[in-house]
């Protein structure tokens, strides 16, 4: 549960609504996202490093300068360098929460 | 923007993820949902009276104990009797608000 969020009432949408999210400010200044990925394949740009946790389904994810895709399952989560991008395919649904994180 | 809101981390999902909402309980004790609908036809039912805006997309509702369907777009909204059930036809995607309302 996320407390004191200031929630935006419009999605985020892509690839045709088939990967959706929204986005809660922070007490503290950062923002969340909480989204949803339907079955497909994507490939997403990061700006800020990216924490990636999966709330509920799950994802088959491929990260930039690995050979290997790995599947994360609820409850697990995945890190994404800032500036950089991922792969991510998804079977049946993934519903996660994505953290961004300011470095130094 | 909904303010000092408290957000549910996992998605409410319907319809193998073709419908998904996210719950807000907000400060007066009120719960929205932010929900988006994917193509597709559904029938919804209520037990509070729910008053429902489309934010981005379109959507087509059949109402109870009405004949026709009608089109809400992007910031319209409609009430739905407590109660009662309802059908929605999505052509693209439907983003909406739905807020839930006690009667006395």
């Amino acid at each position: 549960m996320f407390e004191n969020a200031k929630v935006e009432a419009k999605a985020n949408i892509y690839f045709d609504g088939k990967v959706t999210s929204r986005t809660l400010h922070l007490e503290n200044g950062e923002a969340v996202t909480l989204g949803f990925m339907l079955e497909g394949s994507y490939t997403f740009n990061t700006q800020k490093k990216e924490i990636m946790k999966v709330t509920q389904g799950a994802m088959t994810v491929l990260l930039p300068n690995e050979e290997s895709w790995k599947t994360v399952s609820e409850n697990e989560e995945f890190i994404v360098p800032a500036n950089s991008a991922f792969q991510v395919k998804i079977e049946k649904y993934a519903d996660y929460t994505c953290y961004y994180v300011t470095e130094d």
